[in-house]
């Protein structure tokens, strides 16, 4: 089979790797429209060659999107105008304006959105990693508005990344993406900004950040150029977070001011319980 | 050399096990009020013997102090009135309240007020690791109160370690610790506990929780015993950086609710600079 890989970045690259090392495909066509990391990507042997979108297209039997949420909303609709009997898979992570951006097409049929579970804070070609998709799990949205024939090969595609398909509603999985994911990094946003307004001395930051500091900033390091859009597209589900996380943090603002060590020392005891889902 | 552990937890054991393997003593004696704690620790050949503390420290030449804050607070200078010349070394993530509470006693010089910048979020006897203290920082506060023998002991011991030794004033100390330690926990606190109380499908934040979730939301799952005695002591710092944290994050919301991707998108890049510190 010949895939297609629009945007040739971490989640794409990473892809293509497993992919191809997989057996899944025999040849990888690469379309970005930045030039130097189409490029990149060839040279890493992310892909076999570059192409214009319509020329790969033509070739490919299936064509992944994997470029940030916004351009995926823009680029779906066209490609779906393109294709025949293709198959179309989006890997973005927020999932239902990409698939209200389709629902009247007359091809949605050929579209199966989903949104693998995994990632790092880097991004672009380079960031790509081999094997290491395996283990996690890939939500599948609104699995009944694709073609059987379509949802089979995005579940074999994803079976060959040795990832497990999971099957939600969009707007289910926009709701738990929040919690699990966006939030997480709007707040080490907030936190990367609060310690380097306050911290000038990055040197003591440097010699006294433990690895506690560090794997809640990590995320802090996103692209805005993924991240902006995302925030965009799940916007009220990540105010309604995000408004439950600054309560939680007046509420031990509040204590800590009044002193209320009791109440603190039950407060942690509650957060302890997020031992049980990452026993670790 | 003997040396009296007091607190047989993740930090005292950890230091046991290197201290011991690095050949920096002959023998170690446990001193831990929590019985089950103790005879864990000698299970598991993190100590030799166990004693209670007069006759452990009437055995020793250097005794460590690894109890939560408030512990040693009030253990310190009962200690102190127990030694002749021995050397005591604590190793609380707070050093201004503890140096404070042992400010007037005549042998002041021979204690030693440390923090060695490591930890996990597990505690007690079975969380200590062996070789994970090598190659990070340990903060040596206001050495021109303690003797040049007892320093220079202290010094040798964290070189035992392989732990590099930086020295501070206990206030900037208990400032810096604020930003780059403090925060994250609560930080971490407040995320676990917003998406317990949102979320209540556990079997769903399991499933999706990618590494981003686990890595922000893991110093959550941190000792109540320990963390509330750490904010107690470092209250007005502590306050002064959350004040910091909700203030970013209220920024945030307003932008979001105001739709100024722009500004949000700025945000992120400011964020991004933390890249320069945590340079991975």
């Amino acid at each position: 089979m010949i895939v297609t890989i629009v945007g040739l970045g971490l989640i794409g690259g990473s892809m293509a790797y497993d992919l191809k090392a997989g057996g899944f495909c025999t040849r990888i066509i690469g379309v970005d429209s930045n030039r130097s990391n189409a490029e990149k990507a060839l040279d890493l042997n992310i892909v076999d060659e570059l192409s214009s979108l319509d020329s790969a297209v033509e070739k490919s039997q299936l064509i992944i999107i994997s470029v940030p949420v916004d351009a995926a909303q823009k680029i779906l609709p066209a490609i779906l105008d393109l294709i025949g009997d293709q198959v179309v898979i989006d890997v973005g992570s927020t999932k239902f304006s990409i698939i209200e951006a389709v629902s009247t097409k007359p091809n949605r049929g050929r579209f199966v959105a989903s949104h693998p579970i995994w990632g790092t804070e880097n991004s672009g070609p380079q960031a790509a990693l081999k094997s290491r998709l395996s283990g996690h799990i890939t939500v599948i949205c609104n699995p009944e508005e694709s073609d059987k024939d379509a949802l089979a090969l995005a579940e074999s595609m994803y079976d060959c990344l040795g990832m497990e398909s999971i099957f939600m509603g969009a707007r289910e999985h926009d709701l738990h993406a929040a919690y699990i994911s966006h939030i997480s990094h709007v707040t080490s946003f907030a936190l990367a900004l609060s310690v380097l307004a306050k911290e000038k001395e990055t040197e003591t930051i440097f010699q006294l950040a433990g690895a506690g500091f560090e794997s809640t900033v990590r995320l802090a390091k996103s692209n805005p150029d993924m991240w902006t859009p995302i925030i965009k597209q799940n916007r009220l589900n990540i105010l309604d977070v995000l408004s439950e996380q600054i309560d939680q943090l007046n509420l031990f603002k509040n204590l800590i001011q009044s002193e209320d060590y009791e109440k603190i020392y039950c407060l942690i005891q509650e957060a302890n319980k997020i031992r049980k889902i990452f026993n670790k």
